[in-house]
């Protein structure tokens, strides 16, 4: 049994799907970051960065001590590898996967989450930035397009980790007011075909996907202190207390 | 023979560090960034993404094709399974380390990045991304700081890759004025450990390391051409070509 400690995010559904394709059992433990559930001093124990989703694998292959992961790129690496699927065995085509998830580990999931943030919860309008992330979210799609119109999937002829992680931030970005079906033919393409897969299906609403429906540019009032959770002192204050 | 098409800064030091701890033959290729090097084609041939390092290893242990990857995070995974050095053959310790490198790749890169872009080179001053930014760098000292408190090395007692990614971030940090010796003590004793080798002692400064002897918020003008290169229109019309 996995134990997933998750929220409803991009970084969860990388997780909830990788874990569906393989066929893992999982138990679900949901957390409410806008009530500050991601300083749980049990979290922490599991991960000092008090970041979501983390990994706590209960039957490991060697059938020893659970195994604990945090970061969501570590633990597709390790889902993978576990099962010996969704990565190759081939050196080369083994490492154009890895290149392709961190190219969304790297890029894709830290900058498209600034442009979340200044369109999604910035209090102020912050035109700079918003152009900035913006520009470099439209920058990151036509390096997928560029890819995706000469292969099936990012590393090639075969789904991957690769595609796994980068396909829940490309559902998000109509939240942000960029669409794949008419600027990214290719892109979007391959969207539709990782979401025709039963495993993401079933993996993408884990928790559940409502966000996903609100439409373009919706602005999220948040309370001060959710605010003050997400993207204020609390979380300052919270790391210098551990 | 490795080929290493890179830059001076600190993902571009992250591999040159990695070469030298293992032993590697190396030829540098000095990429200038300010001229729009990092948009010629025989580059957009090998990383789509346009952005450097790339490694080429004409040796691969197989002695087939050579082989080509970009970002830093999989040529690091890359080059220490080529070795079976500077990660563990463990299964839980190469996760933990696994987990420490995407930490690098994942929040410490991006996102220090965006710290030392508003300091030191945005047009305009922008005190929400500023403050923003350095809020983060400081918190994500601070999770390194109560992990090397307790370890030597950011896994645990040994020095691996997630150690040679955060490395040359943690060097830049003097430049935004965050200052390890003077806040985060532990870091600072495992910043000292890693500088004493060698290896590091050579790498870090492939190509040169002027950057690094600025001082505090130093901003650094960029002409027009530069700006638009790095920052503005012609990064993204490039890629529109491609």
């Amino acid at each position: 049994m996995i134990k997933l400690h998750t929220v409803p995010t991009p970084n969860g559904h990388k997780i909830s799907i990788a874990l569906e394709e393989l066929g893992e059992e999982y138990e679900v433990i949901p957390y409410d970051i806008s009530i500050g559930d991601q300083f749980k001093p049990e979290l922490l124990a599991l991960n000092p960065n008090n970041k979501l989703p983390v990994m706590v694998d209960e039957s490991p292959v060697d059938g020893g001590e659970p195994v604990v992961i945090f970061e969501t790129g570590a633990i597709l690496v390790y889902l993978a590898e576990k099962h010996g699927k969704l990565i190759s065995s081939d050196l080369r085509q083994r490492f154009r996967q890895m290149q392709w998830l961190m190219f969304q580990v790297a890029s894709v999931g830290p900058l498209q989450g600034q442009a979340h943030h200044y369109v999604r919860y910035s209090k102020v309008k912050q035109d700079y930035a918003q152009e900035r992330y913006l520009n470099e979210t439209r920058r990151q799609c036509q390096v997928m397009e560029s890819q995706l119109s000469q292969h099936d999937y990012l590393a090639g002829d075969d789904y991957s980790i690769a595609d796994i992680a980068c396909w829940p931030w490309m559902r998000a970005l109509p939240l942000i007011d960029v669409h794949l079906q008419k600027d990214y033919p290719a892109t979007f393409a391959w969207f539709e075909r990782v979401a025709a897969r039963p495993a993401v299906e079933r993996g993408k609403d884990v928790i559940n996907g409502w966000v996903y429906k609100l439409p373009p540019n919706f602005y999220m009032e948040l309370d001060e202190k959710t605010w003050s959770y997400s993207f204020g002192e609390e979380q300052y204050k919270q790391r210098q207390r551990t």
